[in-house]
């Protein structure tokens, strides 16, 4: 397995491109990627009960099992909390790509990121996807320009791929994300967009990336809320040439760890540029009762505002992470709890078997100067076991979510 | 029904003090409460899975249907995750104020908040019990002692009293509370001490408690962290002289109202005083398909970081509301909700049955600068009605909480 950061042009014969059609920002705010051939579509949504435009369009292609061919998406405008009139705009993106690539309208999804609660501005979104068309490529430059163009508070940009072998077949996945606030996944995520030229029948592609969410992007949190554009999906191809994969068999699992680390490279990208985050935060919860208990631990911790602003403060104040297992919903006994703090400077055990230890503050201190941090949960419960990604909570979260729209 | 803000020691026969111990504060640390006679006592405690020493103990007095006399308070340390030596020092905190005031042991509740997971310093706190009772007093100076020594990173302190009649007597209730971080109480609170001369069993005393709970301090949060010492207690001498109240009929009804009053006051002093607040928000969700449902949807909306750091920012980024609800994980339909937001300074809708309405921008602007604000969402699923109170997030809370011990 080769993992290095190109992205969604990695595969055979995926195009793609990103560009300024002056929607909101001064800079690229559309993407579009395109496959030579009909590609299998697998997916995971938002679980808010308020969805966008393009997501409940999206799920409707997946359960007619549409084949897809390109996907448009923009960013400045989430085109969520729109009426009927956002369900048209949506509709309207979809036929305008359609019409200029000559596809068919089903065979094209749709994706939208920015505030929510503003019509996209169709005029210029649709001469805007006239325009980009002539741009599509299928080399490096085309997936940089898309994945710059669907990011919003995003600092950075998000590419990740991988190369594996399927008996002598040689395959690719490649994929960009965007993410850097409203990052709280249930069963979902923000905008991930993976390509593969893996020939795999459809069922088993949504299983693959429907069993990976649960362990990458739903085990991340910037700031506890979840998005109402969450999507992640993926297109297979099928232009690797390997024989097709039909079974849970090995060729499966050859695929499904590659998609794993894809999976787990992009959620933890986009916890690395969290709005105002100095610090990651990397919680490991074992003997847990039972997975689901430890995946519970995790997300409590990383979720916790307090726990958050300690770490941005540099203060080894444990308690609260001990406090926001609590509060979790998990089944635990507190007595044989034991903590432990990691960095590159050094470790240091807090609590062991519900006891505080008197520790070396000075230690504490040099530990949490890093801006990676380790937080390493042992209970005696079972052997239940989780990783978690996080991040601290800096003045600057509040200035950039104080001052969003304007 | 007349409401003032006197504290605990309004209602007969109760006596109060505060006092400094020179435990971690340099200011008063240590509050005592006394009833001239046992008292029936009723309390709801924190959900959290860690619970301090002192919610262990109140909990199994409360099992046991011991009537109380004193309560002795610590701030500066929250004597939870401090192991079996937590459990000694917290039953002789209760062992020392027995002993100087000459009680059972088992009539003497205890409580602690403060910084988690650091022992109780002993011998200051006991010499400062044996110090402190000849100060307990049954004035208003004696209330307001307690009441400055119960907090923490609280501003202000919070006090609050009512009269009314049961019959011809003079029924008083007097409260006090602290709280302003780690505020998102779940059938439970921070800490809150209500004392009352009626005359009322123990059962009923919990009922009128435990239902007031559900929509006062469970209805508030400042950072949706759930403390490890949450407790609202009430006690009730009975030295009013009234009959003693023995079915749910008008004279407990009055009872309720007054409670519920005297814990909508404290919840919302939590809120103003909650940690860099500059503004409170009173959510008001009506039309939800039951009331359960109305509550998760105003939690959700108090609880969204988003949400706060945007009316922090005065911004009138009304999708975060809308989507804080989607996530709520009530039965919601996006379609027929309609919001409004209100202030001192004026009223303004922005969505209508589920689609975005064009609003004056600077009309909204104006209605932000207020210091409270209310958020008037109106759904078409049935009749389900609740009131939520949380505050917005500022660079201050980061600047508290990024450095609390220290």
């Amino acid at each position: 397995m080769k993992i290095n950061h190109n992205g969604v042009t990695e595969p055979s014969g995926f195009y793609a491109c990103g560009r300024y059609t002056g929607m909101k920002y001064k800079r690229r705010d559309l993407a579009i990627v395109y496959s030579d051939v009909p590609a299998k579509y697998a997916a995971v949504f938002t679980t808010n009960r308020v969805k966008a435009a393009s997501i409940i369009r999206n799920k409707q292609l997946l359960d007619s099992k549409s084949l897809i061919q390109a996907i448009v998406i923009n960013s400045g405008h989430a085109n969520s909390c729109t009426g009927k009139q956002g369900i048209i705009n949506n509709q309207g993106m979809a036929e305008s790509l359609a019409s200029v690539l000559n596809l068919d309208v089903n065979s094209v999804l749709t994706a939208s990121t920015g505030v929510i609660g503003v019509q996209l501005p169709f005029d210029i979104i649709n001469k805007g996807i006239e325009k980009s068309c002539i741009f599509l490529s299928d080399d490096r430059q085309g997936a940089i320009d898309a994945a710059s163009a669907i990011m919003t508070t995003d600092t950075v940009s998000k590419e990740v791929s991988a190369q594996f072998n399927i008996g002598e077949k040689l395959v690719r996945i490649g994929a960009m994300a965007k993410g850097s606030g409203m990052i709280h996944p249930n069963m979902a995520t923000m905008l991930a967009f993976i390509t593969t030229d893996l020939n795999i029948t459809q069922s088993l592609l949504q299983k693959a990336m429907s069993d990976s969410v649960i362990d990458t992007y739903n085990m991340i949190s910037v700031d506890g809320d979840t998005s109402t554009n969450d999507m992640a999906c993926i297109l297979a191809n099928g232009l690797a040439g390997n024989e097709e994969i039909t079974n849970e068999n090995d060729d499966y699992q050859t695929f499904t760890k590659a998609l794993n680390l894809i999976n787990i490279e992009l959620a933890k990208m986009i916890i690395k540029d969290g709005e105002g985050a100095t610090k990651t935060l990397e919680t490991t919860v074992k003997g847990a009762k039972t997975k689901e208990d430890a995946r519970m631990l995790c997300k409590s911790i990383i979720r916790s505002n307090l726990v958050k602003t300690a770490f941005f403060g540099e203060d080894a104040n444990w308690g609260r992470i001990i406090c926001a297992m609590g509060y979790a919903g998990a089944d635990m006994n507190p007595d044989g709890l034991s903590l432990r703090i990691k960095s590159r400077f050094g470790s240091i055990r807090l609590v062991e078997n519900g006891t505080p230890l008197h520790f070396n503050e000075e230690l504490a201190a040099e530990i949490l100067k890093d801006n990676s941090i380790e937080i390493l949960v042992t209970l005696s419960d079972g052997d239940g076991e989780a990783k978690g990604w996080g991040c601290d909570m800096s003045y600057d979260y509040i200035r950039i979510n104080g001052d969003y729209r304007t």
